[in-house]
């Protein structure tokens, strides 16, 4: 059963996922993508504000794209083109768990594509204890009920 | 020799770097962070209004943090938490080659640490023939000349 743009009512709150970081993942994200000393060494780590190993914040917002994708696996075609301001909170360190907590802060028909239509979303990625490390809002493109 | 927030000059342009993509790590990236159908199998990109394999919007994110780090290797201490808003412009396909120009929109000391300053950047992420794919704005937090 695919979830259209139709069925998206707005102000719910949906919460959901589980995506776990390690030393190793953090490092070989970095490795790859994100160098900087105190994202793939524990001692240049524990040199830092952070006190110790970080992830890169690319790698952060990877994670939230996983938790999208988890949560909204049943929607139809949903695209996301234009992200809004992003913060990132906190660091997320080997250990952490982060999930998503995604609300509906409205709706609209596409102005031009009469099949589909935006819904303009609230993300609260949390690591295991509640707090927020990653926020962003983000309108997703759906299809509509034919 | 290291880059203070001191030598930014403002309204200076750089540009350089160049991040491959391939069919093989854009399935690979999206296995992990966004298994979408059309980041991971080329026939159902050929379905798609993209009309062939494209990459995870957040491959692409992670592409631009490398490219940031190769151009500001020499800066002292960059960081930065909170992004403006981020558009996707264009699907990035296997045999793409990106690199990046960063232009100083402005710098500003920092309003209560007296050895930090802010600069203000845009950044656009072209491909090899000089269309944008992703554009951004970042604060990066710099180190002041004692």
């Amino acid at each position: 059963m695919t979830t259209t743009w139709d069925d998206i009512a707005v102000g719910a709150v949906s919460e959901g996922g589980a995506f776990a970081f390690t030393a190793d993942s953090i490092k070989r994200f970095a490795a790859e993508f994100d160098p900087r000393p105190y994202h793939i060494d524990e001692a240049a780590g524990a040199a830092t504000f952070y006190d110790g190993l970080s992830a890169s914040g690319a790698h952060t917002f990877a994670a939230w794209a996983r938790l999208f994708y988890e949560l909204t696996r049943d929607w139809g075609a949903a695209a996301g083109a234009r992200i809004g301001e992003m913060r990132l909170l906190r660091p997320v360190r080997p250990g952490d768990v982060l999930r998503l907590r995604m609300t509906i802060l409205g709706k609209r028909p596409h102005p031009r594509r009469a099949g589909f239509g935006f819904v303009d979303l609230r993300h609260e990625v949390l690591n295991q204890a509640g707090e927020p490390v990653l926020v962003l809002d983000i309108a997703s493109m759906l299809e509509r009920r034919s």
